[in-house]
């Protein structure tokens, strides 16, 4: 999407091989309008597919992904992210680890909000390896659920995420995908 | 504001005199016409008042600021809950205490994101105690801004946040604001 490449040019900061800093304009600041095109994208790419629910992860998923819901006019789903594993009848839960931070949480939703009649695209603001994405898919699948694809914002294409997502039979659809990257430089795939 | 009044009434589950459970259409899974709605509310209501930065908290209140800051053509400036102080001169924090939750944490906020020469609305999904409120308010004017109203969702008008905004000076602008509620029954102020 040429929009979200120029402003990753532009205002994104590659701080070395592997970390890309968008916070000025994706996950601290926010660029609305830039929010609103990358809805109306993932809308127009996934309009015939029959998508019943947006679902995302909090908190940096959410801007993009409510946009895609407006635009396909169904619910978001947001999935939270709580420190300990909660025993109930009402919740579904899936330990992810984040290679990034170190850090380990129990990604948490309510079992009301997707059922098995759902098919559901996932939408996330990074793709690197595949751990958070995993495990939005088991927690729909745990529904009963279809995921019907994966939508990112930036797949950093170098590590393993969307390899092993497609490998286990997923689709993803990424609006800027990164080849390369080092300090102050990002190169896109073709 | 009628259409998030009559959700409140549809869909909200007051379940006992002072929680309201709005899971299924603002903070679990979300209504994205509907936080569509709100944003132009807020915007049409701020639109003459020269503001240059909406700021919310994650994660709630993520989905209907940023179509405030959509529709009023400006930024959107998240503001983070941490769990611990973190020393860095990129940074301001104010320690929250939430009542609701019995939890404290750590609003961060990149000094980066807003200067003196901006004009804020802070924008939430519910507004109680005014911990959260008042910490937002403390970082924005750390960074020398201006807060010109804090703009809420849904506001419990029984609890103390509203008055103890008002008297320090401030600015509530409430899309909802809920006299009592009991299981089962909210009643609205006139």
């Amino acid at each position: 999407m040429k929009e979200l490449k120029e402003k990753i040019l532009k205002f994104g900061n590659p701080i070395n091989e592997n970390v890309l800093k968008v916070d000025s304009f994706i996950n601290h600041q926010v660029d609305a309008n830039l929010m609103n095109l990358i809805g109306k994208e993932f809308a127009e790419y996934y309009k015939d597919r029959n998508i019943t629910k947006v679902v995302t992860i909090e908190s940096s998923g959410i801007a993009p992904a409510t946009f895609t819901a407006l635009h396909l006019n169904v619910p978001l789903v947001i999935m939270k992210k709580t420190t300990s594993k909660v025993l109930s009848d009402d919740l579904v839960q899936a330990t992810i680890t984040s290679y990034t931070k170190g850090t380990t949480f129990e990604l948490t939703m309510s079992k009301k909000f997707v059922n098995k009649d759902d098919n559901v695209v996932v939408i996330d603001d990074f793709l690197a390896n595949g751990q958070a994405a995993m495990g939005a898919i088991k927690l729909v699948e745990k529904m009963g659920a279809n995921v019907e694809s994966i939508g990112i914002l930036i797949e950093k294409s170098f590590q393993p995420g969307r390899k092993e997502l497609i490998d286990a039979g997923y689709e993803v659809y990424s609006l800027a995908r990164i080849k390369r990257m080092s300090k102050g430089e990002v190169e896109f795939e073709e």
